[in-house]
């Protein structure tokens, strides 16, 4: 039996649906084979309990035996440490699997965050808040990672947990076209996205989602 | 001789002089007592050589032997590893520190940097983009926060590593008022930060600036 419980939301309208983080967790079980199961909190009706495992209110969430994890880096983090096919096994590619993984989250997805709520609400165009946050994207961000993507397959060495944010990451900038500029990022978003554990995560969050609306 | 090297900025402008990131790596060391050294590259002129430490060309990095490390939450992951002043020892709550470092970074910072962002560069005020950036800072994060701080001391039993970088995130909110109507957060920013360890951080890095002004 599965010790390894993944929790997401019943249902979520159509737009983030692909995107919702549920699939990085997802893709790092995938990739690493190990089993899990699926289990479902409702979207529309957040009750206390909700609150115990994700203290904001959101998904995923993941539970391993008697440990209940919140936040996607963490849940990555915590399987890079269960599977071998998640993490270089050398201290050196370990430690650079780790700061590429608080990378993806803490400085790329920082900056594309709201830039992404911007479009998301409309609020782009001739205004100081969207060329403050474009600019940070692009001028402090991107053009570093196009930089550092041109000169590696993977971010430590092998694929790891830290693609796995990265790539997911850059992938909701690619949405709204935000790498048209960038070969290196687009082509290191189409490598990670083309592995079959990708493409099952991916179609399996889609299923789930679409199973919600047929009910 | 010491392994440990930070490195941080040769000289900053005085706003973020206190908050600089590299106080979070000094508060660290200091809370665990590991000796450290402090180095510096320049502020003004960024060089390939930065890059290949920082690839965003922000700073701090910690050099640990022959591992060089950059994200700050990295670095604190790196050090609680190292000492049982920084992270709980049973699992359950070495879990819960890394989330909760996660959550610091990926869930309250994520939503306080774009907001004192619109504030640095004077973007407050009746327009779209600040309503949404600070709308997402209270209701969907300090709100929160405030239930979580109002039931516990510290985030993971004992203080970690988390609550440097949760009370770093949310100190620079304090700066600009932000925790005026979350009592429980304010006093858990106030509790960390009466800890002799930040004290001697935050006197170290304004000490630092200071003399380069000097020099």
């Amino acid at each position: 039996m599965s010790d390894l419980i993944l929790t997401t939301f019943d249902w979520v309208p159509e737009p983030p649906r692909g995107y919702v983080r549920d699939i990085r967790v997802r893709w790092a079980l995938e990739e690493a084979g190990l089993p899990y199961r699926v289990e479902t909190v409702p979207f529309r009706k957040r009750n206390a309990e909700h609150f115990v495992h994700q203290p904001f209110g959101q998904v995923p969430w993941l539970t391993d035996g008697d440990i209940s994890i919140f936040e996607s880096g963490a849940m990555l983090l915590h399987l890079g440490e269960r599977s071998d096919a998640l993490m270089p096994s050398d201290p050196r590619g370990r430690s650079e699997a780790k700061e590429w993984l608080f990378a993806a989250l803490n400085s790329v997805e920082m900056a594309s965050l709201p830039w992404s709520l911007l479009i998301f609400s409309g609020n782009t165009g001739d205004t100081p808040a969207w060329k403050l946050f474009d600019g940070f994207l692009h001028q402090h961000r991107l053009k570093h990672m196009e930089a550092v993507l041109a000169g590696r397959q993977w971010l430590a060495g092998t694929f790891s947990v830290a693609d796995i944010l990265m790539a997911d990451v850059l992938r909701l900038v690619a949405r709204f076209d935000g790498l048209a500029k960038y070969p290196a990022c687009h082509d290191y978003v189409a490598r990670a996205t083309a592995r079959p554990s990708f493409v099952k995560a991916h179609a399996d969050q889609l299923a789930h989602f679409a199973a919600a609306d047929a009910a």
